[in-house]
């Protein structure tokens, strides 16, 4: 189709691209839309190759190559504009002078990422069988965290990843631009019952362990691991809710340094945290 | 002393707090005047603890007690505003409504981190004996990922930190704060040289280990530690220099699942390598 070139930031074809910084707009208009937008080439790429269908493109002037090249390979609009209408319209400078607002697909049934089951228009990788390591994010707040804790699930080889019905959205923009397009690569779903989500967990067989820096929780170099194993993490505040809490076979702790506690660095942030206990799930 | 009232934005003795946020003017206002700030409650107390010497405190309004406990414990001035004036001056809502500014010390020697030995007039904990676990950060960027490096350090057992000359500052508002103080609680050092730098390391009887995402590199499980083991990270972007991957005993890489790779998912952020690389090295 080519690329169209707009000047007026209010123009109504760049709706989707509004003030980017405003989270609660960003929520609602997303949410009732049903999109989501990725920012730079190789996130857009990867939300691509995962399935996902453009609703449109957006490129900066001086990324008129990569917009043409974009053009010839979509049926999407892909709209070109200059530096400071970017700006003006999304709140902030648009560094990589790319943009792409997809269509959210209807997540996968909880039963299904647990057991590899590929849901038929759910885009994503195939799974390659029965999940056998997946994170359980409760009320994890922070999006950059979330994108984080996706990219360490993927690149050590967390197999799915369960959400609590109040953890952040990994579809929100920071989420995906800190997850480098993890989002894209692991299977996820969103449980709708905060108080039963974990008893259909172990319902599948899966040994519930809960991350937490208690002094008394085993220490993870000493779990034995079943041959499912669901890891929860907590918020990045309190952690984990007592009932979760509660609910778990095992409170697990990643063991820290004595002088450092007795200096009061008792833990880790949660990004740490999932690294090192997805580290240690998948080896 | 007592608390003092200010209600004007531009008194001069509020100067040590102007634009928090103005990155640029930070750093050469603190370089010049040879101070850092401490933001938060534990994190000022953390500084104190540590030894540092407060130039002053700034609370909120609604901090008036906690600022009455501050100043019958300290020499330093402490000046209570209001909630708007400390919006004004720093430029962002001061959160926990309690800022205090601490008059720097002259960093130990790389020498003297490496044989635990304590520095005369430099604040810190007292080291248990030689280091025997240290990383060596090279061009890291981002204070809060320096910050985020620290705590991991600190709360898995790393014995001390050494900083290529260009890596980003610890002390740093935004280091200070992500760091929960860690950054008060391990030694560290920062290399005049950045060519020869390694050498020196070497010099202590220390295994250089470069972290790298390269395939080739060994896998941090197989690896034998000897006895004394320097640990290198690179920059957010492109990782460690080419002269520092050369001047190295052994690349070594974190195991990333084959799956995640053949989607593009071919590393971890700074953060979750370090945190990974720390617990490994200390356990």
């Amino acid at each position: 189709m080519g690329t169209t070139e707009i000047t007026d930031p209010a123009d109504p074809r760049l709706a989707d691209y509004v003030r980017l910084r405003d989270v609660s707009l960003r929520r609602s208009l997303e949410a009732e839309h049903g999109l989501f937008l990725a920012e730079g080439e190789t996130t857009i790429e990867r939300a691509r190759t995962a399935g996902y269908r453009p609703r449109s493109f957006l490129f900066t002037s001086r990324r008129a190559a990569y917009a043409g090249h974009v053009a010839a390979s979509t049926d999407a609009p892909v709209y070109l504009v200059p530096d400071s209408v970017a700006e003006g319209l999304t709140g902030f400078p648009v560094h990589r002078g790319a943009l792409a607002s997809f269509h959210r697909r209807r997540l996968p049934e909880v039963a299904d990422v647990l057991a590899g089951r590929r849901t038929a228009g759910v885009p994503g990788r195939a799974p390659a069988g029965p999940a056998r390591r997946v994170l359980v994010l409760e009320d994890l707040v922070d999006h950059g965290n979330v994108g984080a804790v996706f990219r360490c699930a993927a690149a050590l080889g967390v197999d799915a990843v369960v959400l609590a019905p109040r953890c952040a959205d990994p579809l929100y923009r920071r989420s995906v631009k800190v997850s480098m397009g993890a989002v894209f690569a692991i299977p996820y779903a969103r449980m709708a019952d905060w108080h039963g989500g974990l008893a259909e967990i172990r319902a599948h067989g899966f040994q519930l362990l809960a991350l937490t820096p208690a002094p008394s929780a085993c220490s993870f170099d000493d779990v034995a691991l079943d041959e499912r194993v669901a890891l929860m993490l907590g918020s990045e505040g309190d952690g984990l809710s007592s009932h979760w809490l509660e609910e778990a076979d095992l409170p697990v702790r990643i063991p820290m340094s004595a002088e450092a506690m007795s200096m009061g660095v008792d833990s880790l942030n949660v990004v740490a945290a999932a690294a090192i206990a997805c580290h240690s799930l998948t080896r």
